[in-house]
């Protein structure tokens, strides 16, 4: 088999889209990548207030936010307009040949509407498919894709999904035909030991994450995330590292004394 | 020289994208168009609703609208999120394989803000470039790029554009590659001859409508929409064809009893 070429996944989430500074930063480090890359980006807080602004409730169920059809739109405007196209706009202006997407644009990624007998979400998808031949034709045209948290479920709803969890899928299936590494840049510096912001484990296999997660050590909202990193490793992807937005360039370097790296 | 290719670009208006059903059989007729094809969204009402529900009023200088910080803000969201995914959604959901686009997106439009000595129009671009080779690559790997008027400065910064306008540059630009016609669905059934909805001018030829000018008898919101179609019949555009949406089935057919079809 011949060597693959290697891919770059990265995520950034709402705490570096709500900093117009961290995100210029992030811009320049990503603009500078050589090489083939896709960012997914999540939503910030600027949906919430533009909802709040239009006098729109957050429904909560059990705890949960629930996407209807008033925040749905909300959701579609402010990812796949306002953060999308600033996000394409500023790699343009920085050389880098970026181009929007959600799941719907070339059918990218196809979902399905949750369904769950217990909790009606609203309008969020579960990922069923993502069309690699469609993607790779976008990456082998020198094009960078950035890719919003929403897709569609082909019957012409557009829904709402975790920035996190279109990552992990596009990285999954995208493994078999790329040497991919995948990167989460969130608001720690990686995965913490304890409270102390500095106490970061820098690598983690899934013996010891099992292991945290029995003894409680990583927090309840880090589960998700980590979940869906390790399932990324089983599929296939060469390598995880949760960051710090700002520390994005040592991290594509490969040093691993930056953020948390996972591995099987 | 080798038979060109056809491609069809259609620009439909608010009118259509305000009214779900009405714009439920446009897509549906849309989406049976055989061959490559080019869709340009208008922006319609509902950036005018956001921007009212959100507190932002409408900036208006010698009575036209200017594009300030905030209104840019909107016309993003709306154009490039909500209508763009619906208008995309809908069409896959009808087996059409849609890509939303503007013109930072695989940089396909590059345009400079408009400088007027008189007026400060705001955030408001004027097309410098259509990105041919982009374009070619997306219809020849099957997409139908979806249009919102939106474009880009290169330097980091969205701009409003008028869709027509966009339609115009696209037409006049991809005709050096196709045999290209242009359809532009409004809220007429085509250029009329007077008040009368039903007095719609078949044919008419850039001599003809320099005399309707003179005369007055063409409305003033008509002559940017001519100005720019003569322009592209100019620029080598086969055939442009001025028609209610609900008629784009016999006009792209070619019936010339639908609409107006103008001729140099």
């Amino acid at each position: 088999m011949n060597k693959m070429e290697q891919l770059l996944i990265i995520k950034i989430g709402g705490n570096v889209i709500d900093q117009p500074e961290a995100l210029a930063v992030f811009l320049d480090d990503y603009a500078r990548i050589d090489g083939k890359k896709i960012l997914i980006h999540g939503g910030g807080k600027i949906a919430t207030d533009i909802s709040h602004a239009l006098g729109i409730e957050a429904q909560m169920i059990d705890g949960r936010r629930i996407t209807d059809a008033e925040t749905l739109k909300v959701v579609t405007m402010v990812y796949a307009g306002l953060i999308n196209k600033n996000i394409v706009s500023g790699l343009q202006a920085r050389g880098c040949n970026a181009i929007g997407l959600t799941g719907a644009d070339a059918n990218v990624i196809a979902a399905k509407k949750r369904a769950d007998k217990n909790i009606d979400y609203g309008f969020v998808g579960d990922v069923e498919q993502v069309n690699v031949a469609a993607i790779r034709q976008f990456l082998n045209t020198g094009l960078a894709p950035i890719f919003a948290p929403l897709t569609h479920d082909g019957k012409g709803m557009m829904l709402n999904i975790n920035a996190d969890t279109i990552a992990a899928a596009l990285a999954s299936a995208l493994c078999k035909h790329y040497e991919t590494r995948l990167i989460y840049c969130f608001d720690k510096k990686g995965v913490l030991a304890s409270a102390d912001e500095e106490s970061v484990i820098p690598q983690l296999n899934l013996r010891q994450y099992q292991e945290l997660k029995t003894k409680g050590i990583v927090s309840k909202g880090m589960l998700p995330k980590l979940d869906n990193a390790f399932a990324t490793l089983q599929a296939g992807v060469r390598a995880v590292t949760l960051c710090h937005a700002a520390q994005i360039q040592r991290a594509v370097k490969g040093d691993l004394t930056v953020g948390t790296t996972l591995t099987l």
